[in-house]
């Protein structure tokens, strides 16, 4: 069986993403935010290949409802931020307040919209993931619901330099948690450190 | 002339130290803060010995009011948590509101008590250090201070594989800043990043 992963790049002053997403800013309002957390993944595609491949290898993925989509009429009908072949290419459970029929775009994307929370998504994503990962990916607000039910097997962060002074931050509301770090390596855009979650 | 630089020890969520200093906690009250933040410095000192000489090597240091000592009626004759010789060597800029004549203990560290706010502490630790840097030794708060004054050149970040919970945060309600990755390496009990502060 996979472990239970969660990769994700932060700030240095811990943010994930901006606040108050909307259709066309899947980061949050704040301008440079995305650009400044995702730009080792574009502009250094070569030197960070194993950490982008590590970011959708998993065999099924978990996110919030707010990584799926902007709050706002148009839910029933969102298909992600993704386009028409979602990076994914696998089951992809989303947690909402709102039951949904299921989603299938090209490519092996399957959207299933779980409405009986984090344990029912987590118990379902290893069903379907087999004997691969299953990655947390998102946002703040989901990957600290995980962290706090001691959910979680692998922090992978993805450390980019820049403070952003707000957003939605990591690590809020913490138990205190032991870690042990298990690579950690850097490009000049990017930090990558992989922690596993003692218990 | 030197730099003003910030070198500190930081949990995963970003924390310096825990809550309520006591005579007897110098990081406060969270049981294993202390030791997960410093555990390093004295369990690999071969291994991290240029970060361990950065940590004391600049020509003055700046630090707050909580950082040299606990609040409480023994403020007049307290005398530092370090013992007789303290390990900067240096002058050593107390930020406070109660007036107090400077301290001189042995090897060279002099402590002078600020009362007229961050600009003033860094002219006289500045005059003082000659061409070495200039140190924002901490805590938190102070540190804050001078990245939202735009008054740090780097900061050097020593992460230990530790989520803590609760205590005195970094990053508290700063402005969007840019950072330019100098340096990052590390061993099994810390990464050490050092950034450049562009502006």
């Amino acid at each position: 069986m996979g472990k239970v992963i969660s990769g994700i790049c932060i700030s240095v002053d811990g943010f994930v993403a901006g606040l108050h997403m909307t259709e066309d800013k899947p980061f949050g309002e704040l301008p440079n935010i995305h650009q400044s957390l995702c730009k080792w993944l574009f502009g250094q595609a070569d030197q960070n290949k194993n950490e982008i491949a590590s970011l959708t290898s998993a065999g099924a993925f978990i996110m919030g409802r707010n990584m799926f989509g902007p709050t706002g009429a148009q839910y029933s009908t969102w298909q992600g931020w993704w386009g028409e072949e979602p990076p994914y290419h696998a089951p992809v459970f989303v947690l909402t307040h709102t039951a949904r029929d299921s989603l299938s775009l090209q490519g092996g994307t399957t959207f299933y919209f779980v409405t009986d929370g984090i344990l029912s998504a987590l118990e379902q994503a290893k069903k379907l993931a087999g004997d691969k990962d299953v990655a947390i990916a998102g946002g703040a607000h989901t990957v600290n619901q995980y962290l706090k039910a001691g959910l979680i097997d692998e922090l992978w962060l993805h450390i980019v330099p820049v403070i952003v002074g707000q957003g939605q931050r990591l690590f809020e509301e913490m138990p205190e948690i032991n870690l042990e770090i298990l690579e950690q390596r850097g490009t000049d855009l990017v930090t990558h450190i992989k922690y596993r979650i003692l218990k």
